[in-house]
C-alpha cells in the first residue's frame, strides 16, 4: 500500500440513500441494464494525467498538490506515481485506464533514451496489469507540451518535428497494443495556428492528412485491431485547432480519404467550447457514423477555457449516453474521465470522491437513458414526426426534380400547414428520467 | 425622383481629406489596383432586404423606419420600395444588388399569387434594369420567415414543405437567370435545429443534401452559368444550423458529392458566431477551393446575435481582402453589404452615409491587402517558414513510414530545435499597411 | 369557456409516478415544505406578455400562432386575451400573474387613448380577480417596444420621452395598486446604449437616478406597500443596458441614494447573459440586502441572446432556491414564468403542458433545496472552513493594522498552510439531493 | 551589455514610412499632441512579469523561452534579470516600469527571507533608477502564484492568509514608496471563488473591503501621495472575481467608503472578458470619477480566457485615449504594456519588436483621438443630442414629480417623435481620423 492513499477501503456499492462520500449510490457494476451489465456499458476509464502527472498549476498559479511522486522527473517517482495509480485503480474498480506517454515517464536528454524510460514503465504497467483486471482503453502521445512541439506536431513548419512526431506515435501504439489497448487517440492540440499570418494552412491541413494516414498504415501493418480515434477541440492551447469538432473532423476524414478508418473520441467540455451540447456531438457522429468513444468531464459554460471538471449533472450525462445507446452503445470506446480535481480539492480523499460522484452521475445518466429507451417515448414522438416521409409519394417527390415538384405545388395540390414541435412536452418528458 | 432620397446626389470620391459624410474619400472606382479597376475588385452589391425591407423591429421592439413603401404587404408599394431602391443605386453607383423573393414582393394567399406577384415586380426590375448599369450579384429565396417554414424548408419533417420549398427555389432560379445574375444562394437560417429532442439529425441532412443535388441539377438542365453558393452560419434563429462553418459545409458537400458544384458565401458576422476570425472562414474556404462570394458585415464580437453592421474596422477588412487576393480574387463573386441601419438611424441620409461609409472601409482594406501583396513581406516570411519542407529529404519523408522514420529519430539524427513564430513582428508588418 | 383551452381541465396533482402530461408530477400547493405550503414558498406567477401577447415571432420570422384574440390592436380582442388568460390561470391554479400595459390593453392614438384603454381592462381584471384566488404580483410598464422609446424611456436624449415614460409608470404604478399588486418592476431594456459615441453616459445615468427617485416619492405618495424593483440585464435589446447584473445595479442604487428602497428581480436569462450562474446573482443580492423576486426561466447557455425557455434542470433550479431560502424565502417577491414557448410550439396544450412541466422542476429545485437546508451538510462545511475567523484572535487582528500583523507574520509565527476546498465532495453532497 | 539584448540599438523615431522593424514610426516622445509631449500623455511602463518573469507556459505546455536569467529561483539570476530588464527600457526609452514583488525576487523559505531578497532587489532598482531617466509606474503584491494563496488573499477563509497578505502588501507598498512610485496597484485574482457551494461572499466581501481600508490608512500613515488602484477582472483564475468590471468596483468602494480614496486600473483585456469594450469601461470609470490608469494589451475576442496580446488595433486605442483624453489624460496613471509575446516568439528582437509595435499603435491611437477631440465633432454631435436638456423646461420637469408630469403628458401636450441617432454618421466620423 503505498503512503497516499493510505486507508481508503474499496468503494462499494451501498445504495442511493448511503450518506457515506467514498460510497457508490447509483454505479453498481452488474446491475443489468438494458440487458447487459453497467460495468460493460459505461467501461469507465481513468485519466493518468489528470489524477497524477497533473500537479495542480494554472495560468496564474504554480503547483498546490504535493504528492508522493513528486518531482516528477526521474525513474524512481514514475514508479511510484505507477503505484499510487493502481492502487487508486484498486480502490475505485473501474475496468480502464488511459496515459500519454509523457504522463507516465520522465523525458529523457534525447529520444532514444525518452523511449528507454516509456519502455520500462510500459513493462512496469504490463507486470501490474497482470495481475488485476484494469485495462487499457488507450494509450496517446502528448505531442504538445514539450517546447519542440510549440508551432504543431505533424503540422509543424519544421519537417524535422514532423519527424520526431511520427516517431513517437509509432512508439506509442507500440506501446499501446503490447499493454493490449482497445484504442489509440490523436488530440491535436497545437495541430492548428496562432495566427494565420505566419500559416500555411492548406500545407499543414496536407501533413496532417499525410500523418493520419500513416497512422493507419502502421495500425494495419502491426496488426492492431483497435480504432483509431482522433479528438475535436476547437481551440486551446492553439487560437485555431483544425479538429475543431465532430463536422469539421468528418470533413477532413473524408478529404483525406479516412473516413471508414478512423473514429471521433468526444470530449463534453470540448463541444461546449464549439459552442455545441454534448449531445449534439455525439449525435452528429453518429449520424455520419464515426462516434468511437468519449471524454466525460465537463466543462464551465461560461468560462472560456477547457475547466475539465468532473461531470455532476444528470440531465445533461442521460443525453449523452441516450445517444450512445441509440448508436448501439460502445464497441471498443468507452467513458474515460478527462476531469481533474480542482487545485484547491488536495487530498487522496478529494480524488477519490470525485471520481466516485462522477461514475455516480454517469451511472444515473445511464440508467435514466436506458429507461427513456425502454418506454420509447421520444422515438415514437420521432416516428410520428416524420411519419408523412415513410409515404410512397413522398419518397417519390424526394426522388424526383424541381419541374416535377413545381408543378404540383404551383397548381395549388400543396399547401403545407404548420405542426406543433412540442419542444416543451418532451423536455417534460425527459424530466420524467432524470 | 422618389420623395424619399429627395435632394441626394450621386455619391463621388473627393479623397481622403474630404469632410463630406456623403462623399467617397477611399472608393474610387476606376483607379487600378493591382492592375484592375477597383470596382472589378470589390464588386459592391446592395441587399435588398435590410435596405429595404426591414422595418427597424428587433425581438424587444416594432417597427421604428418610416417609409413610403409602408406598408408592404401589397403590390403597389412594391413598385415604390423598388423605385427608391434603384434611386439608391443611382446615388451609390454600385454595380450589384441581391434580393429574397420576400423582399421585392407581397406574398400572396397562394403558391400562384405569390409567384404572379413576383414575376410582375421581376419584369419591373428588368425594365429598370435594362436602362441602367447595376446588374444582379445574386438571388435567393426566403425559406425562413414565413410560418410555414418554422420548422425548416428542405429539412422539414413534413414533405409538404419539401415540396414547397423545391417550387419556390426553382421560380427564384428562374428570376435569376432572367436578370443575368451572377449567383445563386441559399441560406438555410431554419435547416437545422431548436431541440435533438425532436430532431431526425441524419435523416434531415439526407433531404438537405438530396435537396441541394435538386438545386445543382436544375442549374444545369436550365443552363444557369452563375455560381450555387451555400452560406454558413452556427445558429440563430435556429439553436444549431446545419451549415455551420466553412469546414462543417465543405464536410456536408463531400457527403453528398457537392464539392466541385458548389461554393460558399462567406459572411463577416456568420464567421464571427461561429467562433471564427472572418479571414479564417476565407482562408479555410480558400484552402478547400470552394471560396465563392462574401456577405460584408460586423458582428458586435460581444453580442451573441447577428448584429449585421456596416463595417468600420480596416485591419479585419484588410485581413479578409488579403485572403480574397491570395485566392485569385472574385470571379462570379461580389462584396454583398448584408449590413442594416441601426434601428435609430431613420433618415434616409443616414442609408446612404452607412453604405458610403462602408465601401470606403472596403477600399481601404482592398488597398492595404493590395500593398501588403505587393510588397511580398508576409509571403516571403510563410515561404521562409515552410522552406524545410521544401527539400528533396523532407518531402521523401513525408511520403515514407512510421518504421522508416523512427529509425532515423531513434539514432539521434533528428532533434529539432524552436524557432520564433514572430507573430508581432508580422502583426508590426500589417499595420505599416493599414 | 373560450374556444381556446376548450378541454383542458385543471391540472391536479398525480404524484411523481404520473405519465400524463397534464398533471403535477412534483407541484402539490398544499404539502408542507420546511413548514410553509409549497405554493406559498414558490408564490408561481404566470407572465401575460410571453403567454398572451406573443405571437412566435423572431428576428427572422413573423408570427407563427393563430390565437383567437388576434389581431391584438383592438379592445374586443383584448377582452378575449383576457378572458384567455383567467382560464389559463384557472386550469393551473397558480396564485399570481404580472404584466406590462402594453401586453393588456392596445395602444391609442395619443396618450389619453391608450390609459382610457388601459383603465377599461383593469377594470375588467379587476372584476375577473373578484371571483378568483389568483393576484397581481406585479405590473410593469412595457417603455421599449414603441418606436419613441428606441432611445430610452428615462435615459432618452428627448425630455419629452422621459415625461411620457413617467406619466406612463404613473399610470401603471396605479393600476398595480389598484389590483392589490404586490410590487412594481422596472426593467429598462432601452435604458443603456447602442453606441457610445453618440451617448453622454453620466448624464443618462443622473436622469436614470432621478426616475427612480421619482418612482419611490410616488410610491410613498400614494401609499404602495409593495416592493419597487429593478430588473438587471447585461444588454439586448442595447448594446449596453445600465442595470447590467446585480452588482452593479447595487452600486447604482446606492449612488443615488435607494438601496433601501430598491430591490432586484432577478431573471436566470438575464444572469446568464452577464456571464453568471442565476445562483450567483441570487446570492449577490443576498449578500447586498435587495433580494426581491425572481424571473423564473432558462437561457441557453450557447445563444447569446435572451432565449426564455421554461426551466428544465433540477440541479440548477435547486442552488438558486437554496440561496432563496437561506435568505429567508421569498416576502412580497415570487416565482414569474419569464418563459416563453417554442416558437413551434403551436397548441394550447403546449402553453399548459409547458408551465406544468416549469412549476415541477420549481416543485423540485425547492423540495431539494428545502432538504440541504434541513440536513445541513453545506452550512456545517461552510461553518468549519471559515471557523478560523471565528477567534477573537483573528477578529483582534482584523481590527487592527498593517504595521501590527507585518510584526507577528515577519517574526515567523504565521505560515499559513493550504487546506483543501472539497469542491467535488460538496458537489457531490448536492447530487444527493438533486 | 547582457548578452541577451546584445546589439539591439535604442529605438529611434524614423518616420511613418520607415520598414525598419526596430523603429518607431508613430511614437515621437517629444512631439505634441494638444499642448502636451507625447510621452507625457502616454507614460508608457513596462510590465516585469511578462516580459522577464514568464517563461512561455500555457496550460498545455511547459517552458519555451531560454534566458540568461533561467532559472528564477536565485538572488544571482534575479540580478542578471534586472540588468536585461533595464536594458530594454534604455532600448525603448519608455518612461516607467511595474513589477510585481515575485517578479522581482525568488521566493525564500520564510517570509522574513523572502523580504530580504525583496530589499535586496529594490536596492538593486534604486541604484539602477539613479543613473536613469525610467520611474516606478506602481508596484504590486503578488498574492495569485504561491499555493498558500489558492483560496484567497484577503478573502482567506484563513486568517492567518489574511495576515500573510497584509504583512505582504506593506512591504509592497514600503518599496513602492521608497522606489518613488506613483500608484499602488491590488488585482485580487483569487479574490472570488471558485464555487458558490464553499464560499460565504458576503463575509468575504466583508474582509476585502477591510482590507483595503487597511491599505488606505496604511498610505496615509506612511505618507505615500500615489493614488491606489484596483483593477477589475471578471473571472480567471478564480470562477468568479469580486472586482468584476468598473460598475461593479465601484459598488464595492462605496459600501466600504473608499470612492474617494481608490481609483481603477482598467485593463482592455479584462474589459473583454467581462463582455465590454474597453472604452466602455474607461467611460464608464470617467463617469462614476474613478478612472486611474490602464493595462493596455489585447484580448482575443474569440478565446474565452486572458490572452495579454500587444495591442493591434488602431480604431479601438483611438477610442480608448478618446475617453481618456476627455477625461482630462492620466495624472498618476498611464499606458501599462501588461503584455506578453506569443510562447513561440522566443527572439529578444520579438521582445523588443513587440514592444515597439505597441508604443506605435498607443501613439496613433493617441494623435487619432486628439484629433477627434480637437475637430470637436463628436462632441458636437452629443451636445445636439441632448440640447432639449439644456432648457429651463426640462430642467423643471426632471426636478418636478410624477403627478406634474402626467397632467402634462395626459392633457396631450407632449408626444415625442423619434430622431435618429445617426450611428453610422458617427462611426464614418471617427474613420476619417484612424
Amino acid at each position: 500500500m503505498t503512503e497516499f492513499f493510505n486507508g481508503i477501503a474499496p468503494i462499494a456499492y451501498e445504495g442511493p440513500d448511503s450518506p457515506n462520500p467514498l460510497a457508490f449510490r447509483h454505479y453498481n457494476p452488474d446491475e443489468i441494464v438494458m440487458g447487459k451489465r453497467m460495468e460493460d456499458h459505461l467501461r469507465f476509464a481513468i485519466a493518468y494525467w489528470h489524477s497524477f502527472a497533473w500537479e495542480g498549476n494554472d495560468p496564474f498559479g504554480g503547483q498546490t498538490f504535493v504528492r508522493p511522486w513528486h518531482p516528477q522527473d526521474r525513474m524512481a517517482t514514475a514508479r511510484t506515481k505507477a503505484d499510487a495509480a493502481f492502487e487508486m485503480f484498486d480502490i475505485l474498480g473501474q475496468p480502464y485506464f488511459c496515459w500519454h506517454d509523457a504522463d507516465i515517464r520522465p523525458e529523457g536528454d534525447s529520444f532514444a533514451e525518452s523511449l528507454k524510460n516509456f519502455e520500462e514503465i510500459i513493462a512496469y504497467f504490463e507486470e501490474k496489469m497482470s495481475i488485476r483486471k484494469v485495462k487499457l482503453l488507450w494509450g496517446t502521445a502528448n505531442m504538445f507540451s514539450h517546447r519542440r512541439w510549440m508551432s504543431g506536431a505533424s503540422t509543424n513548419p519544421d519537417p524535422d518535428v514532423f519527424a520526431y512526431s511520427a516517431a513517437t506515435v509509432k512508439t506509442c501504439m507500440d506501446a499501446t497494443m503490447k499493454l493490449g489497448g482497445e484504442n489509440y487517440v490523436l488530440w491535436g492540440g497545437r495541430e492548428g495556428y496562432e495566427t494565420l499570418l505566419n500559416t500555411d494552412m492548406g500545407r499543414e491541413l496536407d501533413h496532417m492528412g499525410r500523418f493520419l494516414n500513416m497512422v493507419v498504415d502502421y495500425k494495419h501493418k502491426i496488426g492492431f485491431k483497435g480504432t483509431i480515434l482522433v479528438e475535436p477541440k476547437p481551440q486551446e492551447p492553439s487560437k485555431h485547432q483544425y479538429d475543431h469538432d465532430a463536422a469539421t473532423c468528418y470533413g477532413f476524414l473524408q478529404k483525406y480519404g479516412l473516413e471508414s478508418e478512423v473514429k471521433l473520441n468526444l470530449e463534453q467540455g470540448h463541444a461546449i467550447l464549439a459552442g455545441h451540447s454534448f449531445e449534439h456531438e455525439i449525435a452528429t457522429a453518429a449520424a455520419l457514423g464515426v462516434l468511437g468513444s468519449i471524454d466525460m468531464n465537463r466543462n464551465d459554460y461560461q468560462s472560456g477555457w477547457d475547466t475539465d471538471q468532473f461531470p455532476n449533472n444528470v440531465p445533461e450525462v442521460a443525453l449523452a449516453y441516450y445517444h450512445i445507446l441509440k448508436d448501439g452503445g460502445f464497441t471498443t470506446g468507452g467513458t474515460n474521465f478527462d476531469a481533474k480535481l480542482r487545485r484547491q480539492s488536495l487530498d487522496a480523499e478529494d480524488l477519490i470522491a470525485a471520481h466516485v460522484g462522477g461514475m455516480d452521475i454517469c451511472a444515473r445518466g445511464l440508467k435514466a437513458a436506458a429507461a427513456m429507451i425502454e418506454d420509447g417515448g421520444l422515438e415514437d414522438a420521432l416516428k410520428e414526426r416524420y411519419a408523412g416521409w415513410d409515404s410512397p409519394e413522398a419518397q417519390a417527390m424526394l426522388n424526383s426534380d424541381f419541374d416535377t415538384i413545381f408543378e404540383k405545388v404551383n397548381s395549388g395540390a400543396i399547401n403545407p400547414a404548420p405542426k406543433s414541435g412540442r419542444q416543451e412536452m418532451l423536455e417534460n418528458y425527459v424530466n420524467r428520467f432524470v
